[in-house]
């Protein structure tokens, strides 16, 4: 099997530089704990998890693996800093922030010892995230499931543009779900991937069999941008994306685009597997995801396709 | 220097997988024999010349090199028959269709021993033109500059996809602008790339400084994608695209954007240089173009830099 050593992979002390991202719905103690011990990075999804709740996880997440883990927490909800403040008092060593601006807890973060990552859409944000003190950023292409940056960006334009400007190292991610991928990745200049709908669809998420199915089930193309103008969100086509689209098309306002939204529509769709009126948040690798795999499963086999790819690309370029 | 032998360099015989795009009033015989004179595969774009014109470049680059060239024809032109049959006439062996049904001329095409290449956004698309009998496909993604696909894949989450569902070999398209890029998309599968926006930013291409600047200046951010509903396209910003995203925004309709659209937007901003009422194409990769270089030089840069991101993950990535 092959070995990979890159910063990322010094910074978090993990054995490969692949990161499961932190989902809503998706990604408790389970998941984490599962990437960790295989040599990954597991990251809690507080997104859709109450601060006691957090809590438990994390406290499971240290009794199912000695390996390092860290936790996600979405900066713009409404409790975040006492997501913050349970993260710190449970020991968590590393977190990747999103949604919002990461200078408002660098400070408590950093005085814990805490490594601090942020998810940034475009150059922009990633040279604010390092100005804040960010130990590396998380760059995500429009291809990405879930919320996306509004300048709708791609993660092959937007990684070696981040490269060049940051002196920190950039981890990639949208698009990803093989090894092929993450070859792809480190090609561009990253460190490091994090890959969310290849991990949505392991044994060990949380996400409902539904939700699981109608990721294998998806192509290319069964996935809709939409919500931009109160928070651009890519999801696999349904019911309730069609009425989505219809709504982008016809340029409904801001409030109306609420009221068609709703509240808890990814738990609704994600968790409780409602495969019609649910927000089935995804990515455009939706379409390389063909089974449902155990995490374990899933590194063996990422790591025979990024030997492969590397064999391939050996033999193709020649000195 | 580095030698690179893909099914691609075998189809076209050429030294490097490295296609020029075939681009409105940037790539007549001037820049295409450039490129194939550097040992990639050069493309007259016949998108922006009448029939007569485009036999004119065609014997002009016939004079320029004797390495094998293309021509670049979109299949929803008025006239694109007798684009066709100009290349013909001429005796150019290599066609890249693109915007229609590639099935229309295929089997005149075939006949004249031309090799047949179809441009796809989707794996829909690409199985359609494997199903006509192109010899190879270019899966462009949503941030390559000028026209784009409806489904808006990106070129990482399609090229895979592309390769695992076709048989004939896949060129990558869009977000491309250096060897990391050429690497990433050799890493995803692909045989060979297909670049516009840097080929569009050369000393040899015909457009106007004013466009070249325009691209030099821009950031990752710099572009955006408008007129979903009349044919989506990606341009750079300034007033005409401010106006186009306001429409977006508004949900106009249908002849209310032909109106704003207007005529010969490509050609008021590519050729003739006007930087802010003009429709002035290029892709995300735009941040990544810093200067102007002859196609010579670029070719040298992309070759080392391939060389260095291949180097680079032989260093990180170990058996």
């Amino acid at each position: 099997m092959i070995s990979i050593k890159t910063k990322i992979t010094d910074l978090f002390n993990v054995k490969y530089p692949i990161i499961q991202a932190g989902m809503v719905w998706v990604s408790g103690w389970k998941l984490a704990s599962a990437v960790s011990n295989n040599g990954g990075l597991g990251l809690i999804g507080s997104g859709s998890m109450k601060p006691e709740l957090l809590r438990e996880h994390i406290r499971d997440c240290f009794s199912a693996t000695d390996k390092p883990f860290g936790v996600n927490i979405p900066l713009l909800r409404g409790d975040a800093e006492d997501l913050v403040n349970v993260t710190i008092e449970e020991g968590v060593k590393i977190v990747f922030s999103s949604a919002g601006n990461p200078k408002k807890f660098i400070d408590i973060l950093k005085e814990n010892n805490i490594t601090v990552v942020h998810v940034v859409p475009s150059v922009k944000f990633g040279l604010k995230a390092e100005a804040a003190g960010c130990d590396t950023v998380v760059g995500e292409g429009v291809e990405a499931g879930g919320h996306n940056g509004i300048d709708e960006i791609t993660t092959l334009a937007l990684i070696p543009q981040l490269v060049d400007s940051l002196n920190i190292p950039v981890i990639a991610a949208g698009g990803i779900a093989d090894g092929r991928g993450i070859l792809a990745a480190l090609s561009l200049g990253a460190d490091g991937v994090q890959m969310g709908t290849r991990f949505a669809t392991t044994v060990e998420s949380s996400a409902h069999p539904n939700y699981k199915k109608k990721v294998i089930e998806a192509s290319d193309s069964d996935t809709i941008l939409a919500f931009k103008k109160i928070g651009l969100v890519r999801m696999i086509k349904n019911e309730f994306a069609d009425k989505a689209k219809v709504a982008e098309t016809e340029g409904w306002k801001e409030e109306e685009l609420r009221e068609l939204l709703g509240k808890k529509r990814e738990m609704m769709g994600i968790f409780e597997g409602n495969e019609t009126e649910g927000k089935l948040e995804a990515g455009q690798s939706s379409g390389l995801v063909k089974e449902i795999l155990t995490v374990e499963s899933l590194f063996k086999k990422l790591l025979k396709e990024i030997e492969e790819a590397s064999n391939r690309n050996d033999k193709i370029i020649k000195d």
